[in-house]
Order: C-alpha cells, then structure tokens, then sequence
C-alpha cells in the first residue's frame, strides 16, 4: 500500500489517477465481428459462441426445462437470499416512479412531461467463474418497474453448453421475457441488429470484459444506447479515528478481490488509522481465495492522510468516486456536500457489499470518474422523458406574438408563418 | 411529395428511413484538432479560428463591454420576446424538480436517491445565417435550475470577431458563467481538453453541423458526457378530417425551412386531407425566404394513407419522430398510447413553433429514432443521481446473512468477510 501524507493539490490528478488500459488493439476484432453478425445473423453466432465458448449450440434460447432444471439445482438458502434482495431492489426502485409533471406555463398553454418506457432492452451478463445473478436482479428488477415489454438476456454458455443455474433462477424470477446461451461480442453485436434468435433492442445494460466493453460502446454507433461507459470498479473511503480499522480493511479488499485494476483508496485525518487498516489488510488478506487478485489490486491502492475535512472533502471531490464509504464523526458534512459519487455507503455497520447485493441500492454505478456526469442505473435509466402540449385558442394568442419575432429574428419565416395562420384564423 | 396508400407492414422501414451521411470522412480531420488542441491549447485554438472563422482574435472570452454592446443592439421588441419565452422554459423545468426519494426497505436499512448538478457544463451555439439564440434558453436556463455552477458557452465569431447580439443577450440573461468565441471542432476539443482560455467541462450540449457532432462524439472517448446523438430535425404529423390543412402545410413547411436533408411525414386517414395539404404545401412554399431549402427537403417527404388510427399508431411507434403533432378527433388514442416521440403536440392551435421558441418545452430532442431510447434534454439532463444509504447494527443483522450466501455464491468471499466482521461484532 502506498501511504501518502498531505499531498499538495496540484499533484491530486497524479496521485488519484485510475490504471488505465488502451483498446486499439481489440477494436479491429471488435468491428470485425459486428460485420459479420450484421449480414450473416445466426450462422455468425454459432460460429463465434463456438470459437469463443467451446461449444456447439443447436438452439440459444433457454428452455422452460432448462429453467426448471436449473431452479431445482439452486439451494433453498440461497434462493431467499435472492428474494429478499430482490425485494428491496423492487421497494428502491419502486419509490422513484415519477409520475406527470403538468403545468400551465401562460394562459391557455399546458405542458407537460411524462417517462414511458424504453421499450426493448437487453441485459448482459458475464460467465466465467463468478456468475453474476446479483446483476440480473439489479438490471430486470427496474426494468420490469418500468414497463419495458421486451428484456433479452444474453449470457455466455459454459463448455457444456448451460448457464449457471442462479443466473437462470434470478432472471426467470425477475421477468426476463427471453434468455440466450449467448455471450460476448457476439451477444453484444446480435442485440444491436437482431438475427433469426436475437431480437433487437434499444438499450443494451450489463457489465462485461473490455471486448464486451468496447462492443458497446460500438454499438451506440448502430443507434443503441447503453448503460454507461465501464471501467474497472473502485472505492475510495473516507473515515477517522471513530472509525473500526477491522471493517474499513475488509471494505478495501472486498473492492480490491474485484479484479487487478480495481482501485482502492482510503483518506484519512488520523494516521492511527492508516497504520491500523494497513496492519489489518496483512491480517484479513491472507484468509482470502482470491488472494492474489486482491494483492495486486491494493499494491496499486492508496492510503491518503489530510490534514482536515475540507480539504478530504475536495480531494474525493475531484477523484469522483463509484463507491464512497463515510465512516467518520461528522458524518453529515461529507453527505451534504459530496458533489461526485456513484453510490455512497454512511456509518460503520454500511459496507459496500450491502449495496453489492441487498439493501436495495443499484451496483450498477459509473466508474473512472464518470460519477462527475453519469447517473448509476436508477429507474430512469428504462424509461425516457417525452413533453407533451396543447395549446388552446386563447394560448397562441398569448405567446403567438413572441413566436413571430424569435422565428424572424433567427431568419425561420416558415417558423413565423405556422404561427401567422393560426392567429389570422382567429381574428 | 411522395403519396403512398396504405403501404404494408413489410415496407414501413423501407420507407420510414431517414436520409442517411456517412461521417468517416470528416474523423480523421476532427481527431486531428483534437490531438493538436489537447497538446498545444490556446495555440491551437488560435489557429483553426484564424482557418475556419477567418478572424485572428486576442483573447476569446466576451467582456463585459461586448455584453453591453449588445444588449444595446437587440430590440426591445426582442428582448421582450426572449424573457417571454425564458420565464415559459423557467417554469417548465422548475418543476421538474425532484426531492430526496427515500425508503427504508428493510428495518434498518435506509436508502435515498438525490440528484445533483453537473457541476461544469459546456453549451455549443452554432454561428452562421440563423443566429440559435432560442438554444441558448433551452440550454442554459435548466443549467441554472440544475445548479450548475460552471456554465460555459462557445460559439464561433463572425469575420469582424464578433458573436450575435441575440445570443449575447440571451447567455448574458440566462446567467452563462462564461461566453466564449470559439466555434466548430475546436471548441468541442477545448471543452474536452481545457485549454488556457477553455475550461474544462463534464458534459456537452448544444446542436451543431456535421463536424461539430462528430467531434462531440469524439469527446465521449476522453470521459466527457454529450447530450445526445445529433441528426436532422423532423417532424411527423397524424391528421384526419378535422385538421386545418393549411396549418398543417405550415408545420410541414416550418420543419422543412430547417435544412435539405429534414425529413417530413403526413400519416392520415383521409385521402382528402392529403391532396388538401399538398396543394397548401405549393401555394405556401412560394412565398418562403428559404423556399429552396423546403423545396428540397418536401422532396424527400411522404404523404401516407393508413386505413385507421390504429395502423397509423403502429406506423408512427416504429418511426419515433422527434417532432410530432396530433391534429386528430380522438386525440387521446394518440397522446396515451405513442410509445417513442421526441416531443408531442396537440390540436389544431399548437404549431411545433411554439415548442421550438416559448410554450416552456424544450427543443432539444432526439432525432433518428433516438426517441425510441434518449429522453430530449429535461432537467435531469443538468443532474446526475446519486444512492446514499445508511445501516444500522438492527439493519445488518436483518440482511446480513443474505449478503453473505450470495457473496460466497459469487465467489466473492472478501465481499462476505465484511459482512461477517460486522455481524460478529454485534454477537
């Protein structure tokens, strides 16, 4: 762990520089597999699900059997842990339903705003060894909320041809209309057009490898939104000596076994605490299965000492954090004032993990200093905002006249002249 | 005008497709001023305003002086105008306004979504014959009520260094923090980069030509936001008998004076109605200041006959207009069921103008069916939502041991340890 006492701010954006990665290089791969999803469909996917996967498919759809299958394979343990989080994902979402928003803003002109839903999504989920069902509950959960009629979801197929059987739990749970044995580019290149198995969506969600990663962002050239730009997950927790070094170190490595470049910060006032959370990680890293992932990641981390608030305040402020964890004694003066952070976790009994899975809060939350201008997925993020007027008699004679001279002043006569007719046929 | 009778469902895409430009000729030239502004800055800035403005400037930034000037220049007539039209756009976006929206899903577990602003946005106005002074309310007024505290506007001076009145005033009015005379590629690569006159800014809104959104959409590969994908302005109307056809002409018209690739559709149910509106289209054409450019785009237009409003429903959804108006009896079927518009406008009395310049909406919208996954630029277009949540030792214990199975489930065993600390130290 690097220890870092009172940087001075003009070395900030070195010091809080996320590892970075280039894309160039699979790029060519990338578009060379889009080309050919787009003008063979299925005989593409088959081929790459092949290359890729390892195995030879005769259909991608899951089965009502395969379900089935699959939920009996699933623990009656685990199953309530997933319905309980599933619920609290629904009561969260829930409550953020917005409903008309209607105002007169002159006589006789009524405006008004409403969010209908996007109305074919895809999710993806990622295979490998970590299968990732907490994500379908984060992803279908609100997309359900919302009213999307159509949620594809595409997830890579084992040698033996399955998905994990929780992934298959959680999505037939959470009402995902149609699962693909699908992964990867190929999943990401058949939603953007569509092939004889793959519908075509308008939003494709769901984090992936940098190849799924550059894939979508590929695919918003195709006219397909995405969720958000992705990058390596990262955490940055500010506490004080009210804080527990125990608590504050397993918080560390829980982001740091993410991967090699997950990023993990710890600003501090109290150089106590530095020193206890960086004896406690040597303790708590040893136990861990994913050691030698969690050892790189925080051989990249830094532990930061300030001299006050203020100025941790501005520093986390600039980094923008995806996950932001306050555990220090004036608690509110971080949360009222935090301008950059995905999602943000208060108090000693609030780890990431809670947000990670069930409290009922989103993970789906940008990273690589996208927090500055990107939402985390929320219930917005399956809907649109559209703006409906009526405009009456009375209405266009109140702001007709000012149409006519911002139309002419921008030299739009015809602009002007859609106004013109109507107030003439009303004199 | 292209009349085309109760076309099948097979041949809608076919003829619902948007006039298309391919950009790859213009990427390498927009790359290489973004190369150049990003290592050279204000040099280079200086440079290409001297190349594509042909005015060598001093110093960017407007001065007070300048703002003077100008509002000295716009009428009073004008000025009345514009405030007109910015307490309308007031109005409309203030309420739009979103409090704190919390829950406490489980006992103890409380979770709140906030919105907060952007903190630095940049506003691109586009120069030339039509002065977008209009853009600047749309843009700059729900920036405000956003909160964001760095507002910055570029827009590209006349051979004489000089940026239009109007725009001046309005920027001025609507409390731009910044106004710059930058235009073009340069300017969407100085508000990427920073430059020693440019700050730099999250995210970037504003229309432009084809250049300027291709480089915007280069910003978003150095981690700037935009706020949509641009493409031509259009407009769909669904009319029947009781529509006005020389109203309708108008509108059509008022979308085509936009430029020569805009694109126009009439769906109707009356084939009475369509030849009335195209006749109305020759006589009103004739007397247009901008009659070539409409002349032009009305060529690439369509006149459709569907058999029932349900058909044309079906037809419209698939299209997503940016622009749509509603001249029908039953104009509910419409307003209720429309799945993807942009913007919607209804009755006889509520030309798309009115939402162009002072009814309170705001006009940028997405274009080439964008409306199917992009919201038009709302408040939340100047916010990004963030999750906070607070858990208590009550509220760890009820979720706990769900975080725990399914973190082991997912192989994330540091992300279990966390909980497990906690959990243990509450036995």
């Amino acid at each position: 762990m690097n220890k870092i006492y009172n940087p001075a701010q003009n070395t900030w954006s070195e010091i809080l520089k996320r590892p970075t990665k280039t894309v160039d290089d699979i790029e060519s791969t990338v578009k060379e597999i889009f080309k050919e999803v787009q003008k063979k469909g299925d005989e593409a996917i088959l081929k790459y699900t092949s290359i890729f996967d390892g195995t030879a498919l005769a259909t991608f759809e899951v089965t009502t059997a395969e379900i089935s299958e699959a939920q009996a394979l699933v623990s009656e343990e685990l199953k309530s842990a997933i319905q309980l989080a599933k619920s609290n994902i629904e009561k969260f979402h829930a409550v953020q339903k917005t409903s008309k928003i209607e105002i007169e803003t002159t006589e006789g002109v009524n405006c008004w705003q409403e969010k209908r839903p996007i109305q074919k999504i895809g999710l993806y989920i990622p295979g490998g060894t970590a299968p990732l069902f907490s994500t379908v509950l984060m992803l279908a959960v609100p997309a359900n909320i919302a009213g999307c009629n159509e949620i594809v979801l595409c997830s890579p197929p084992d040698k033996n041809g399955k998905i994990n059987p929780a992934i298959l739990y959680a999505a037939n749970l959470c009402g995902v209309t149609k699962i693909l044995k699908i992964g990867g580019i190929q999943a990401i290149a058949g939603m953007t057009f569509g092939t004889e198995s793959i519908p075509k969506v308008y939003k494709i969600f769901g984090p992936g490898n940098q190849f799924v990663t550059v894939a979508k962002q590929l695919a918003t050239q195709f006219g397909v939104a995405i969720d958000m730009p992705a990058g390596p997950s990262e955490l940055l927790i500010v506490a004080d000596n009210t804080a527990v070094p125990a608590f504050i170190a397993s918080d560390l490595l829980s982001q740091a076994e993410h991967g090699t470049d997950s990023q993990v910060i710890l600003v501090s006032t109290s150089k106590e605490l530095i020193d206890e959370v960086e004896k406690e990680i040597e303790l708590q890293l040893d136990v861990l299965p994913r050691k030698a992932i969690a050892e790189k990641a925080t051989a990249n981390s830094k532990l930061i000492f300030v001299e006050n608030d203020k100025i941790a305040l501005e520093l986390i402020d600039e980094y923008g954090p995806e996950h932001f964890i306050i555990c220090t004694k004036d608690e509110d003066f971080y949360v009222n004032n935090i301008g950059n952070a995905g999602s943000v976790f208060i108090g000693n009994y609030t780890p990431e993990s809670a947000g990670d899975y069930a409290s009922g809060t989103n993970h789906t939350l940008p990273t690589n200093g996208y927090a500055k201008n990107y939402s985390g997925v929320n219930l917005d993020s399956f809907t649109k905002s559209m703006t409906f007027q009526k405009i009456s008699e009375k209405g266009i004679k109140n702001i007709g006249k000012a149409i006519e001279i911002m139309a002419e002043a921008e030299g739009l006569q015809a602009h002007k002249n859609a106004v013109t007719l109507r107030l003439e046929s009303l004199k």
